[in-house]
């Protein structure tokens, strides 16, 4: 079974060397007595949590799955429900949560270190409470005031968990089509009816109530996205005192036989005449969803980091203890039969591309939660504005970069192990089941280039794009004299200003033909995404530069690790600004009728 | 369920319009009398023995999986032994074995197209007789006359099948390391000892009796791979007259619970004072081994072509099928509420490289399995041991390349089917998981890429991959005055010249430091790939090029296909390239203590 050690040490230079977290927290009134030590503590005891809670139970969750039994009751894999009274014991769930409701009031950022460390030990389990925060988020913004006094003590403390009801048989990205419907009832309730599918934690016997946020069409609704209107729907209404009243109408009918995530009930839900409450305004449930779309991007992010993470530390364990023939360049370990694999440079590949993707897209998570934070608490509103706004144009990267990262990496984890890795009991090849929903779910990665490149960029002249590319241009200003940064300034340089003429290039290009936006949506958004991942690692490289002779070897493992970034990573994007700047002539010329 | 067409158009345009198959089969006295007529029935017929017989059991075989009961006995998924006994009465067990033997003696690209439809149906299925093949050969190149005489019909028929038993706990990659042990005895044969590890077909309810090939050592065996024996140690001792003598003291005791390929057993062979008899001289195991690994290194290819022409026709009909949002340049399907997704640029992507892979790989595993009926059987000794060359050179690149492409295109073909892509019961998801082990076994991607670059290119200085640049410089002069082939034949010529300096360059590294090649290997061989696939791509689409107006679609879909190839794939090289020539130090910099 593999092992997890929570990765503090990285964790802790990210939040603090990178990112001094404490210290822009600071100028956030909310936040402000939040520091060093509290972060850490928290992350020490959030880490301890998923090692000892989560991960024993992640394997056995794989074999066994959910049931779902003839009067629709939904039975997670053993364990599943005691982690999670333990979890609420805890006080984990409130976490980020505004103090008002009974939650902790900590930063996202701190909520993000410890959805990174829960998805490493059991993503499938992680899940139930992970939807949840989109539920909370949407009622919290948009809901009455009745609502949230009734609904979010209850998901603050855990006692309830939350779900998001979006996708239906015939529509999953394309919205505007769903079918499900409310019709208005006398005492300002809705009665709901339809059908949605793909639901996690959709039916469970973790809590005693579910909490359901369903998108659906008020009769007299226009068509298309702008004619849908979000509900919250109990499992049970609640009475008053928020002991259980009637069941209501909502049911699941079928649970999916997955490729991953077997602990995840992910649940064909049948809602028929089911009492809702409107959450927002008629016709604007799209907006309301999108606040728990952008977190659940980040959440998706989120759970191929912590994916990696696990891949890397179990691959390396693999490598320096599997011993299979000698180094080319002479044996490394006269004393045993052959030497540990660690030694062949191909093996150490595989392993540094895990590591140098997983620390730099923990860099960029931690970044952008960070971010968030800083534009839902800063005092100025112009300040807010802005970092909105790269939030806005990053979370599209969080998400495709990082899950395309996360199947990469853990297949490469697994192809470590040789065939051990194929086999199921070592636990390898379930991170690469896992990981591969989350290209899928929450939008395609698809769909995230196409929000990328087509909402964030072009269609404010690529302005948010150019606050961030005025960061790379102040970091270089700043290191571009420091010889021994040249070899991170210099590709991170050369690579802002192609994406610069990329950029143009592909919007004049769209100018006349929206297609050429769609054909090079993919790879701009892994072009922009090393990009950033540049930028963050020059950074780190200067912190790793400073510190090398300290007698920590972490930053000697830094340095080393950002090198290899820039030399066997970052050169991806030659190809890729080829391939995205070839047009799309090459992939429309083919007839339909021709595939 | 997927559904599958067998390619013939495609497969008829590579074996007869490219490669002239009966033109080349012609110079070759043992199948001189092999006519397009006879291939073309021969793959119909195939075809519609994978459509009808292999496909239904395809899913069910998956979620079934084998299950060996407490007696050793392991029954294989509902329906495999039924097909097994349609596939032996058609006679296609022995399709390519020696008529002398009760084969059909056909050439070796037969059995190809056939194992790439079997594969593309069911690739747990075929690797029971696909394993038999290599047990075949083994013992048809090096057993005695006896061992032919007795076991050779039976494993032709059909009636037997056989295994490769190499692997143990301790020892894959490294069999030097082996300690499976084989004592003589007073009669001739040998009494073996030893535990194997994941062994196809080690145990099944297919056939009554079981042909393991088994590599162990003799008690004065010197150490390492010089000391390696193959012995033929079948289930049940065969009576002179093929009935079944007695238990032989080989048995299954356990099965692997793998990633994919459920329905072929994995099997832990305890071997216990089995009886057995040498194949080839003693210590010279390793080099009569060869001849099966080449065959099943081949084979795996097969595999992963099999699984990528799947994926392809199965996401097409799903992006014809499925409606969801408009075309980013309006409506394409106005009468319906919303556009098929396959008018989506980057869905179109994702299917045109499935499908330029697949056709480009299925004219390389053609050409290769031509070429090796071309060694085995042509008139000229040096004509033969040029081929022979050829085919050693490109076969890790059929292995490794294919099976790269097999695990990507496989995976987009799931991502073209969104959630449903990820649902076990839509078939798309299994064929990522099946595909997956295709890079391990067999030698990994990695071993294969450090035969090519160390012993087929490296070792030789190049010989082998200047002929094949002759190749290439052959078709360049006689293409190069083409106004229309420019396209085609310029990246070709590009790419030629940069694989020639970067082989120079690694050779000269790699000569102070052999770390160098170990380093560069695995994007090395990638571009050999790309080399070989642009050369093929060239030739098609000069064909294409010339009958484009010929009214048949298909060559307006190959032109396309081609273009697309050359301006979405083929620039990957650009990178590889470009990390290939990083070097090893960005490798082995990092002290495996920091790791």
């Amino acid at each position: 079974m593999p092992h997890y050690t929570p990765p503090l040490r990285d964790m802790q230079f990210v939040m603090h060397e990178l990112l001094d977290a404490a210290g822009v927290l600071k100028t956030l009134p909310r936040h402000a007595e939040v520091n060093r030590e509290l972060m850490d503590q928290v992350m020490e005891e959030g880490g301890k949590f998923c090692a000892e809670e989560l991960l024993p139970i992640n394997l056995v969750g794989d074999v066994e799955g959910c049931k779902l039994s003839a009067d629709g009751v939904v039975t997670t894999p053993k364990g599943f429900k005691q982690a999670y009274a333990k979890f609420v014991e805890g006080g984990w769930p409130g976490l980020a949560c505004a103090d008002t409701w009974g939650g902790q009031g900590l930063p996202h950022v701190m909520q993000t270190t410890m959805q990174e460390m829960m998805n490493a030990t059991n993503q499938a389990w992680t899940m139930y409470p992970g939807l949840t925060h989109g539920a909370y988020a949407a009622i919290a913004h948009h809901g009455s005031d009745t609502l949230k006094a009734r609904y979010l003590p209850m998901l603050v403390s855990g006692r309830w968990l939350g779900t998001m009801c979006l996708t239906e048989p015939h529509c999953g990205t394309d919205l505007g089509m769903l079918r499900s419907r409310a019709e208005p009832q006398a005492d300002g309730s809705f009665r709901l009816t339809g059908t949605k599918i793909f639901i996690s934690a959709g039916e469970h016997d973790l809590t005693e109530n579910i909490i359901h946020l369903v998108l659906a069409r008020l009769p007299d609704a226009p068509a298309g996205v702008k004619g849908i209107s979000l509900f919250l729907v109990p499992k049970f209404i609640p009475n008053a005192d928020n002991s259980l009243g009637p069941r209501n109408g909502i049911k699941c009918t079928r649970l999916e036989n997955k490729m991953g995530i077997h602990g995840s009930a992910t649940c064909e839900m049948t809602i028929e005449g089911a009492a809702g409450w409107m959450v927002g305004e008629p016709n604007r449930g799209l907006a309301a969803m999108f606040v728990m779309m952008n977190a659940a991007r980040l959440g998706v992010g989120m759970q191929s980091l912590g994916l990696m993470e696990m891949a890397y530390q179990n691959s390396v364990a693999y490598a320096r203890d599997r011993i299979q023939s000698r180094s080319l360049t002479g044996p490394k370990a006269p004393d045993k039969p052959a030497d540990p694999i660690i030694v062949h440079p191909d093996v150490r590949r595989m392993l540094l591309t895990q590591r140098a993707y997983t620390e730099g897209c923990r860099a960029l998570a931690y970044w952008v939660s960070l971010m968030i934070d800083e534009y839902e608490n800063h005092p100025d509103a112009d300040e807010r504005k802005r970092i909105e706004a790269m939030v806005a144009l990053l979370t599209p990267i969080v998400k495709a970069f990082l899950t395309d990262a996360g199947f990469e990496c853990t297949s490469l984890g697994m192809q470590v192990f040789g065939g051990h890795g194929y086999i199921r009991e070592n636990g390898m090849e379930q991170l690469v089941r896992d990981a591969r929903i989350n290209m899928i779910y929450e939008g395609t990665n698809t769909i995230q280039s196409l929000d990328l490149l087509g909402r964030k960029v072009l269609q404010n002249n690529g302005a948010t794009l150019k606050a961030f590319g005025k960061l790379v241009y102040d970091l270089i200003e700043k290191e571009g004299t420091r010889e021994d940064m040249a070899e991170f300034i210099n590709p991170l340089a050369d690579l802002g200003q192609k994406l610069e003429k990329l950029t143009t290039e592909i919007g004049m290009k769209a100018f006349g033909n929206q297609d050429e936006a769609g054909a090079a949506a993919v790879p701009y958004l892994r072009v922009v995404g090393h990009l950033v991942l540049s930028y963050l690692w020059a950074r780190m490289a200067r912190i790793a530069l400073d510190k090398q002779n300290s007698g920590d070897d972490f930053y000697k493992a830094k340095l080393i690790t950002a090198r290899f970034y820039f030399a066997k990573l970052q050169p991806e994007t030659a190809s890729l600004i080829r391939v995205a700047r070839s047009g799309a002539a090459p992939i429309m010329a083919m007839e339909e009728a021709l595939f």
